[in-house]
């Protein structure tokens, strides 16, 4: 019996990261760029904003005619109008003023706003109860960008606020890095098509499949699906060669024979070069797994149990797809605080990802353990997330503050 | 001056929960259920699995059979062929057994499946150097579930374990709750559509539009954009009528001047019944925020600043749009650990976000806080996320831990 070469997961990530290269970069409507990581570098074409912008309602002035102004002395100012929205402003002279409204245009010689609340109105003059500094409640030309600075480096993963940022400048299209065409294949004579009314005995449906082409959309890949392989080599090799060349990358999921394994393992060597780069990973559930690099294009074989599955994609699978999109996978994991409602013993040397609930019961959050085979989906789906063990420790104690990674 | 009645946060959250409901149901292909919620509760048509499962490669047998072997003096059974997988299995007698692999069927008469590796192959016998108990490696009928067991409940959000234990039920449609159509309007005489390239003084671009909808969307609704509104009371009021019979929410933004904020508040008002709700909320940035119900449908005024705007969305208007797909708003936020750089100060009564820069150095994971106005997008595109500071405490301390929520 040939015993698995298991890796470890901090060097599965690494293998990742130097085995594949985010793949080549396209233009896009920037309403369709959300999620996608840029392929240039952005530099501000023109100021932000390019105006001098009031940021609150009042009257635009000169900071200095409001100098020495106060409650029972105020400054009295000419208000020669108002500064319409989205107009030029009009010029004023000293001792002047103009009603400016927020986000309207200040009057060249104006270098600060005073707020509406702090003055009276008498007739065509405002009284100013209060002094303002140059430049109080303004945001200056080009405060935000100034023409020529570097809105975003090439990389940069684009969520809303960039997406903003880039309409603030006008940028109708940008290019990013094309998202992976992820092509699936399950696999064991076993399996049938989820949508299978009637089963016979010894057949089990496809329930990976959706799964993780949801889980594959979620991470913004294309997720393609080639059907369920039965349990021959040539089959394998024929059909996983002809989808590799229409797609980024491959998953393999469902055999979890020793079987099927192999097939899995020996197509990835016949796929491309170098091919087999992971056989297992210490981690638990879903340590027969297998990683291939054939081509440039990653091979992921997926354990058998559905539970290990989901968890492997989830972690290895979604940082592939990271990988292939430009995407930083970050070291640091969202998770909220939960006191562990049992011990968990746990193998030294493996990390083990437990499967547990949160329930919040006055004031205290609990981390109850949701335990079952992995081949059981409904633990997982009566988990709210995981509980990372890591591979130093032999196990947590009731009553140890823990950190749940939900799963959304 | 009329000062503004603002709400508490959780006030808030309440208000969302006790006037709106989740949308009607509708029927939807499992494949394209993800990120929706139940809107029936779903119960196992039958047992998962129908048959007892072997988790491991090796033989299926009567565990007594075995009873008493080990290393030195084994069990000799004679094994009568393989388990084709996805294929009944074979009867087997008193002293038989048979090769099954890793999901494979057992016969009747099998309890147990001993592991291939603790066992030996001589002609057709096998010999068990182990002695295994009663239902080990075997996964039985309706381990899983049971027929007629629940499997989920109303209300549940699928995430991908929950499609995988659907499929593994056969359910190619389930009943969810309608995701909301929502309806965006960008108001001011100042913005001009973002894609302009040329700017005339005073203009501003619709920077929040793309970045809203992209918001919407990571949230699960359908966004529809019914363009920039000028500051006319009339024209709003009809504009947004119109819009919201064909939406299930309505959202403005753009507006930061008072007239603006005026012109939002009466459309509210005059739309339906109850009307305005809120009228600005004890939170920094984003105060000048607008709530209303009208005829049952949410009406959101977003506050005028970008930083604001996509503030109040992402806490406020995603709460909202799960609200009407029936997703539970959870009160535990995943967030990551730092340790603040600087000291931050904070007006108590009000809940502050402040955007901070997330830095690993040296083992230790750094907060850095992103100062700016709530006016420049620049600062929330250097944000990794926010950290909140509670409506209680006057400000944080240099070097305390502090949890932030990554912008995703």
């Amino acid at each position: 019996m040939k015993l698995m070469r298991v890796t470890d997961p901090e060097e599965v990530f690494k293998i990742i990261n130097s085995h594949f290269e985010p793949l080549d970069s396209k233009s896009i409507f920037l309403e369709k760029a959300g999620g996608y990581c840029l392929a240039e570098d952005i530099y501000a074409p023109e100021n932000i904003p390019d105006f001098n912008r009031s940021t609150v309602d009042g009257y635009a002035l000169a900071a200095r005619d409001t100098f020495g102004s106060s409650e029972g002395i105020p400054a009295m100012l000419e208000c020669i109008g108002e500064v319409p929205m989205g107009q030029p402003a009009p010029s004023i002279n000293p001792g002047q003023c103009c009603l400016v409204h927020t986000g309207g245009m200040l009057p060249e010689e104006a270098d600060a706003v005073i707020m509406i609340e702090e003055t009276e109105v008498a007739g065509s003059m405002v009284q100013a109860f209060n002094q303002v500094a140059p430049g109080e409640n303004v945001i200056h030309r080009g405060e935000d960008l100034k023409k020529g600075d570097q809105a975003l480096k090439k990389g940069h993963h684009l969520r809303a606020p960039e997406i903003g940022l880039l309409a603030s400048l006008g940028l109708a299209d940008v290019k990013v890095h094309r998202r992976p065409r992820v092509g699936f294949f399950s696999t064991g004579d076993e399996l049938v098509d989820y949508s299978r009314p009637n089963l016979k005995p010894g057949q089990i449906r496809d329930s990976n499949t959706p799964a993780l082409l949801y889980l594959a959309g979620q991470a913004g890949a294309e997720a393609q699906y080639g059907g369920i392989l039965p349990d021959k080599f040539e089959v394998f090799l024929e059909k996983s060669r002809s989808m590799l060349d229409n797609v980024d990358m491959l998953v393999f999921s469902g055999g979890s024979s020793v079987g099927t394994r192999d097939y899995t393992a020996r197509t990835m060597q016949e796929l491309g070069q170098p091919g087999l780069l992971v056989e297992g990973i210490s981690i638990q559930p879903g340590k027969p797994t297998l990683l291939a690099s054939c081509g440039g294009k990653p091979v992921l074989g997926l354990p058998g149990h559905p539970v290990s599955a989901l968890n492997i994609f989830k972690i290895f699978g979604q940082a592939l797809i990271n990988r292939l999109s430009g995407k930083e996978n970050k070291t640091l994991k969202p998770s909220v605080k939960a006191t562990l409602s049992r011990n968990i013993s746990s193998r030294s040397g493996r990390t083990d990802y437990v499967r547990v609930k949160v329930e919040t019961a006055s004031e205290e959050v609990k981390a109850i353990p949701v335990f079952g085979r992995s081949g059981m989906l409904r633990t997982l789906a009566e988990a709210d997330g995981l509980l990372v063990i890591p591979a130093e420790k032999e196990g947590l104690a009731a009553g140890e503050m823990v950190d749940i990674e939900l799963w959304e």
